[in-house]
């Protein structure tokens, strides 16, 4: 570590948004560096990663984490590498992968952070397919989804950090899949890069649910929902008997100021007996060894294709976060900090 | 057979109903009877079910089961008396229950109808704790909402034909269980007859969700969801990470003309980690016999007591399904037509 480097600017959470955030929500400051005690290491932030599900944390409420405190550095998924050592689990160098804050450098135990091996895949995956997204993706789909070969996956945010990996492993399971997205460059890459069936955008699309019928002629089996809303209603409108529907995201509901009202939805999956589950991936923690393997396995066999948005310089993460619900990213939206 | 019972009335549906159904809906009728075939029974009606379902079939749209024809007779469940055999397998005298005519007799192949032991409980249970509902309770509760002891169970429409048998297992496994039903006469059944733990009338409760926190101290485990609408988003409001809901009926939106609208819920059931699952009992048809014997058992243990509502005469029958929804019964509603 060099002198220069012992500046740590940090983003604060400094105002909790209503409705959509703005840069106002957040501000840049620097503070003192930290060292690392016994069992602990420095870590320099190469990438962080910005989730939709962070907007949660925002709201001063209970979800199923804590909220983001006041006027403190905002946390999340980072990639950092070791640039000092005081743990006999890492040496100098190593990359590392944990949740952490959005600062240029952080001390971390050796337990609050994984190794991760740079030589399977840049290690920026770390926080995309081969991390929380690639996970949820895993597990929602395997476990929840169940998917059988020639059933039809709909998958929503299709073109997002989570939805791009839902669409590859159904594929990986011989299924039709469709993908919703908000643009044609999107639904364009979705089925011609990575192999999706059809693909919608529902900005385009003048009737939704014509469009779905048309792109799931023997109707819905599987809907892995990250968005919630309007878009959701449309596709339920189309389920199957037995559908599986993992919820993993409402982004379209995030930034509601009241709470949303729609169609009720009980009916649908009643006469359906249609099974509709909430999860989040730390259910899964368990078994993230084995979904990173697997992840890892079909990158290697180039069934799999990784997609990331990267905007450089951590000053612009609260700009890259508040993008995400605009849908301006393509694949895993990150921060690439040094 | 005497000669004076050669005539079959019979209940013909000639009109759909709009929103709640009336007693225009239905035409008695009579008509010539029918003999026996070749492995076929004649069944004198002894007692006729009525269930919220048949709601649904009553419009003329598919649904999990197909629509009931106009001007045709009505049918669902009926427990008979053999009174003339054409089949190996009965013998006049011999009790059975299928899905049959609302009439006085009907002719059942053989294999359409399933034979009963008198001696097990009254024949009229076939329709209520030792058949479709009964079923229903067992399957829906065990399988889907997995009861573990000291769990909280909620369940709607506790003191139909289904909750009392759900609220009745779910003590069974050592749960804590709160039926929500609709009248003073019906909780105070629930908490002092058949053990359950708490009960509120929700007619009478002026704030649903303040009643649930209190007879829910540790949230909701299981919402075994029968009647739909502001009820359940009261309890969904109220539940815990890990819930399972198993929606069964929707009785309060099954004369909805219009598509009922509510708060949306999966922002619920994703913070929640909570699983929903639509059911019908025929999913489980090849475990009936399992559950029927179990049911059996706890019956005569004791541990399980039925309760039914009869209304006599078949010309009754559209009067006591109409009941349904404004929630006359107490148990299972029957018609006891001979």
């Amino acid at each position: 570590m060099t002198v220069q480097q012992q500046i740590n600017r940090q983003i604060l959470l400094v105002k909790r948004p209503t409705g959509v955030p703005d840069e106002s929500c957040f501000k840049l400051v620097t503070s003192a560096m930290s060292h690392p005690e016994n069992g602990q290491v420095l870590l320099r932030t190469r990438f962080l990663s910005v989730d939709p599900y962070m907007r949660g944390r925002m709201n001063d409420r209970k979800s199923y984490v804590a909220p983001f405190q006041l006027n403190e550095v905002l946390n999340g998924g980072v990639v950092g590498e070791v640039v000092e050592s005081n743990s006999n689990d890492f040496a100098r160098g190593d990359f590392a992968v944990g949740n952490l804050g959005w600062q240029d450098y952080s001390v971390a135990g050796e337990n609050e952070v994984r190794k991760i091996n740079p030589e399977i895949a840049p290690v920026s995956t770390a926080l995309g397919v081969l991390g929380m997204p690639g996970l949820t993706a895993y597990f929602g789909l395997l476990d929840i989804g169940k998917p059988k070969r020639e059933e039809t996956v709909v998958v929503s945010g299709a073109a997002g950090a989570v939805g791009t990996v839902v669409g590859q492993i159904a594929r990986i399971h011989g299924c039709r899949v469709v993908g919703i997205a908000g643009s044609g460059r999107k639904t364009r890459y979705l089925t011609n890069e990575l192999g999706f069936d059809a693909a919608i955008n529902y900005r385009d699309a003048p009737n939704l649910g014509l469009a779905l019928n048309e792109a799931c002629p023997n109707g819905v089996d599987i809907y892995f929902d990250n968005v919630g809303g309007d878009i959701s209603d449309a596709v339920l409108s189309s389920i199957n008997n037995n559908a599986r529907i993992p919820l993993c995201g409402q982004i379209s509901l995030y930034n509601e100021t009241q709470i949303p009202m729609g169609p009720r939805i009980q009916p649908q999956l009643l006469t359906h007996s249609a099974l509709m589950q909430g999860f989040i991936v730390r259910n899964y923690a368990a078994r993230f060894d084995e979904g990173i393997r697997q992840l890892a396995v079909w990158l290697n066999e180039k069934k799999l294709k990784y997609v990331e948005s990267v905007v450089e310089g951590l000053e612009n993460a609260p700009k890259a976060f508040i993008g995400l619900f605009a849908g301006e990213n393509h694949g895993k939206q990150l921060v690439k900090v040094s």
